[in-house]
């Protein structure tokens, strides 16, 4: 219980949404106004997890350089963060939260006037056999990523299979390949990057083969196959083994949210915490969620979706911490946009796939078209390809997914944008978008789609 | 007058707006349909003039690279195009125009059912002693870029200055600092690019400078200085002398409409020509205009504006080529998208400056923020810094300046589809904009700055 007049705000989970709601909250209000404990039970806070495949490939040499803000800085911004501290059961009508220390093994309840649920998200793990050997790792956290250079480092052997081949399975099989590694990526779908059309996904694969990268799609994985010592030595998937001297898990997270479900916090079909928009938790008046663990309204479809990307994270509490003291913000969703850099490729997209579409019961027109990033005769011109979805009658612009070379993949902040808007594609065309050389075609690739697409919803 | 039972489709001016229209057109209409006849006084057709500083800095090397379309394929696919064929008067009642074959010198009518007026622009060139000496260039057409680079192989010493400091000054100036000549920029302004307010323009300034540029502003030309022989030797301005062994005016363009002012065709305030969102010169049925000669609606303002840029030329004679043959296509106006890269720099800006929104009668919040353009712990993430500008009481977006590194200018498209669906900065905050390590921050630069606008404007 607060035994002070002061207000406590207790914060579970010091990554980015969890500690960006702190902060935001400091900013507000001082240390004579609100107490504020975060609760960690890893040993790092607010770092960069997107940037780890970068960290493995080398690309960042510094580890430190992913934090974003160490334990001493929150601390000296007077935040009470306990490190390596696990909450462990959330006491909804008692307003508190029990505690352990990872050190001591001692618990201990702590009171809140307002919480904030981060409790993130969890790498996918699947049931098999092997699947705690030595040498398999995912990918999510510093400490995922300090064991995985820690295990190529020392690596009998150069053959790494990835399993799993969304983002992080393509940026962790392009980053082995910079370690030397001979890399086999196992996917249980059709083609790479599900996020994408399969028609645009075959594009991802053909650059991940020239990188000398094994595909292996449409095989699900069933068993780790190990040595006498624990360590893997192969993966088995559709009915093949690929031998391996190290395994990288890549398949996908899911929202951590087993100590909401337990205090009997709403959950969606996504197993995310519901929130309303302005991130607090539905029902419960001063608890709030954000970051990996909480489902998101797709203002494209109009349904709930899980998006566990950090930059929603960021948003999330940034707007918890202001509505948490006073102030008034809101999350009104996302439209889905994501970008990614594999393979010598920029990878975007935004908006309903043509699945998508079809699950939300659109009618759509979907167009293919091909240009380049800057002007045909400008140094560095390099192809790229966009797909665009439209509604059939109204023309709204659905989606959009570009596949490129440089400067192919932030174009699809202008469809993120439009689609915020509702716009149609038909107005799209006219989009007074910038253009000089070396940026663009004199009609922007964006714009060459919108055209194509809006001639076929009138057709 | 058409003597068959063929319409006819008369096009003045060869180069986007005109050839665009004639092409769309010939696509939506047969030859046994729709006879068009463009003519053009000068040698070329569909060529980017906004590629021509990239050519004389030598980054492309060839002068046919910047022909979209030459004059034989407009032919192959029915375009009757007559070069080195000036349009001397429209006769609007007539429904014909008189050319004058610039070989035999004779001159002769033509009539027309559907007229597309698109005379382009001419360069400013001042009325000033020695303007028409030998070595003073200009570098609208690809003719005047020819001439240029003659003079600069055989110039006699290698000091050049560049006369105005807009898009085409500044790349001007590089160009011939990659050509190997020492430039001396001469500005009418505070600051190099007045289309930025001079806080940013200053940012700019500064990496011309770095590149060994001297910049003289607020410093009006008075007077070019020849030889015996008529060359030019050097530029007076704001009382000083400078030496010059080549100018290069870059001071601007005004609508070329001497024949439509001769025809009694409406002009607007700023001298271009004045059509409906159809592209149909007002009041004129059949009479259409696009590109350089006419002036646009700014949506921002709602005022009209004069805005020469290649990328709306192109729509408009899309535009003009649809709805010539029975088609419906509307141009609703441009919100003031510019991009350039020079110096190192990419600029961008869109919307209104703070002097727009002053003479607008708009009160309005301004913010800048310094970011990066990746990550910060990316490789290549380069500064950046992004001005924004918002209506103070209804917290509507006015206005986006960059100036950065690589990945800076085309962010601006994100503030040009805001612009274009009358987005507030606070809307802007929670926008669903691609984020990597690769691309952005976690918080994208125009995200930081719409934050901070929308903290100004509440306040």
């Amino acid at each position: 219980m607060s035994n002070s007049a002061r207000h406590r705000l207790v914060v579970i989970g010091g990554d980015a949404a969890g500690m960006s709601a702190a902060s935001q909250a400091r900013r507000a209000k001082s240390p004579d106004d609100l107490e504020i404990v975060a609760f960690e039970r890893g040993s790092f806070t607010s770092y960069s997890a997107c940037g780890i495949p970068y960290w493995v490939g080398g690309d960042v040499t510094d580890r430190d350089d992913l934090i974003a803000r160490t334990p001493e800085e929150h601390r000296a911004r007077g935040i009470d963060l306990r490190l390596r501290t696990e909450v462990t059961e959330i006491d909804v009508p008692g307003r508190r939260v029990r505690a352990r220390d990872a050190g001591s093994g001692v618990e201990s309840w702590t009171g809140f006037d307002q919480l904030v649920v981060a409790t993130g998200a969890r790498p996918v793990r699947p049931d098999i056999p092997g699947i705690g050997a030595r040498g398999v790792h995912g990918v999510q956290t510093l400490d995922d990523g300090q064991a995985l250079i820690d295990t190529l480092a020392r690596a009998r052997g150069r053959r790494a299979v990835v399993v799993g081949a969304g983002y992080i399975g393509v940026e962790m099989a392009e980053a082995l390949v910079h370690r030397g590694f001979e890399v086999t990526l196992v996917n249980r779908g059709g083609e790479p990057m599900s996020t994408l059309d399969p028609d645009m996904g075959r594009l991802v694969r053909r650059a991940m083969e020239g990188l000398g990268i094994t595909m292996v799609n449409g095989a699900e994985v069933t068993a780790l196959r190990t040595d006498a010592d624990g360590h893997v030595r192969a993966v088995v998937a559709g009915g093949a083994e690929f031998p391996a001297d190290v395994v990288v898990l890549g398949i996908g997270v899911r929202p951590e949210t087993s100590l909401a479900r337990a205090a009997g916090l709403p959950l969606g079909e996504h197993g995310g915490l519901l929130t309303d928009e302005h991130m607090r938790v539905r029902g419960h008046e001063g608890i709030w969620a954000g970051g990996d663990c909480v489902e998101v309204l797709d203002l494209v479809s109009g349904r709930a979706r899980y998006v566990p990307l950090g930059t929603h994270a960021n948003k999330h509490g940034q707007i918890i911490g202001t509505n948490a003291t006073g102030g008034d913000a809101v999350f009104p969703g996302v439209v889905g946009t994501a970008v990614s850099k594999v393979c010598g490729l920029e990878i975007a997209r935004t908006g309903l796939r043509e699945k998508d579409a079809v699950r939300a019961g659109l009618a759509f027109e979907s167009v293919t078209i091909e240009s380049t990033s800057r002007a045909g005769y400008y140094p560095g011109a390099a192809p790229l390809t966009v797909k665009m979805l439209a509604e059939r009658l109204s023309g709204r612009l659905l989606g959009v997914q570009i596949v490129g070379g440089e400067g192919a993949a932030k174009r699809v902040d202008i469809a993120a944008v439009a689609l915020t808007a509702g716009m149609t594609v038909c107005r799209m065309t006219t989009l007074d978008l910038g253009y000089a050389p070396p940026f663009s075609p004199v009609w922007d690739p964006v714009l060459v789609a919108a055209r194509k697409a809006a001639q076929k919803v009138a057709a």
